[in-house]
C-alpha cells in the first residue's frame, strides 16, 4: 500500500477508535465512520473489507497504544517493584486519559464480547491473556530481585492487580467517585504489602 | 393495569432481559423483542412507551433479581463474617448462573453506559452506589460483631470486594479460565485476612 494509503488507513482507524470507545465494537457502523471522515463508504471499504476486519485492527491499535503508554515506559524502569509500580501508575493514568474520552476500548470489549464467538473475540482473549501474563512475569522478576516473597503465586497476583484496575475504572468512570484513585492506590499498596518478603 | 396486562409485561421484560444481557442495553431493539415474542410492535408499545423506559425497567428487574438471589439469602445469615461470605458466595454463583446466559446485565451496562448521560445511566449509578453501600454496611456490622477490626475503612473494603468480583467475571466469562473461581476465593480470603481484628 502507498504512503498515502497508509495515512488514510491511520485516519480511519483513529476515527473508528474514538467511536468504538464510546459506542462499543459492536455498535460501530462503517457508514458512521465514513460520514465522520467525509469519505464514501466504498472508499472506506478499500481499506477495510469487513466490520470484523476493522474490529480486529482496532483491538490491535488499542493494544499497541496501551503498550506504548503503559508498558514500554514501565519497562524502562528497574526490574521489580519500581517497574510494577510504574505499570500501575501508567495504567491509572491511561484509563482516564483525555485521548480516551470513551475509556479503555479493551475493557469495554471484554464485557461486550464475552458471549460472542469468532475471530474478534479470539484476538481480544489473546491480548488479555498476554496482558495478565505480562503482569505475572513482572511479579516474577520482582521475586528474583528480592522485592516480593518467594513462593508468591504470581498469577494470583496478576488476577488481583487487574481487579483493582477494573474497580478503579468502575468507580471513576461510572460512579465518578472523587476517591477512586485514592482507593485504587490503597488497594495496590495492600497487594504489594501482602506480597512482601518476610522480614 | 389488568392481571393479564401485568403478565404480558412480565413476559416482555423477561425476554428483553435475556436479549439485553447478550446484546447490551443499547443494542436492544423493540422490534427484535416484539418478533421474539410474536407480538406486534404496537402491542409492545402499549407496555413500554420508549426504549429508555424499557431499559430502566430492565435495570430494576436486574436489581430485584440480584437482591433476591444474592442479598436476601445472605441477610438471613448471622451478621458479620457469615453474612459477608454468603454475599460473596451467592454473587460468584449469580455471575455464572444458567438463568444469566449473557452474564450480569448490571456489569455489562456499567461499561456500556459510563459515557452516556441521561436517566438510564442515573438509575444504574444509583443501583451501583446502593450496592457498594450495602457491602460497606455489611462490613460495618462485621466490625460491630468483632469479626473485622475497628478502624477498617469499610468503603475501601467494598471497593476491593467489588474488584474481586469484576476480575472473576473477566477471568471466567471472557478468558474461560478454569481457575477463575479459585482465584476469586483466594483474593477474598486475603481481603478478609487483612481486615481481621489484631490478635
Amino acid at each position: 500500500m502507498s504512503l498515502k494509503g497508509e495515512a488514510t488507513r491511520e485516519r480511519i482507524l483513529d476515527s473508528a477508535f474514538r467511536l468504538a470507545a464510546r459506542e462499543g465494537l459492536e455498535g460501530l457502523s462503517l457508514g458512521d465512520i465514513a460520514r465522520q471522515l467525509g469519505m464514501s463508504k466504498s472508499g472506506l471499504f478499500a481499506h477495510f473489507q469487513s466490520k470484523e476486519g476493522l474490529q480486529i485492527d482496532l483491538l490491535r491499535t488499542g493494544a499497541a497504544r496501551f503498550a506504548a503508554a503503559v508498558l514500554l515506559p514501565a519497562f524502562r524502569k528497574a526490574r521489580g517493584l519500581p517497574r510494577l509500580r510504574a505499570v500501575f501508575d501508567n495504567w491509572i493514568r491511561w484509563t482516564t486519559a483525555p485521548q480516551l474520552p470513551g475509556g479503555c476500548l479493551m475493557m469495554a470489549a471484554s464485557v461486550e464480547l464475552d458471549d460472542q464467538i469468532g475471530p474478534v473475540r479470539d484476538v481480544l482473549v489473546a491480548f488479555q491473556r498476554e496482558l495478565l501474563a505480562t503482569l505475572a512475569r513482572s511479579a516474577r522478576l520482582a521475586i528474583d530481585e528480592g522485592h516480593l516473597r518467594r513462593g508468591l503465586d504470581v498469577e494470583q497476583f496478576a488476577f488481583e492487580f487487574y481487579g483493582i484496575v477494573l474497580s478503579f475504572n468502575h468507580a471513576r468512570r461510572l460512579l465518578r467517585d472523587p476517591k477512586a484513585e485514592r482507593r485504587a492506590r490503597q488497594a495496590f499498596a495492600r497487594l504489594i504489602d501482602s506480597a512482601a518478603p518476610a522480614v
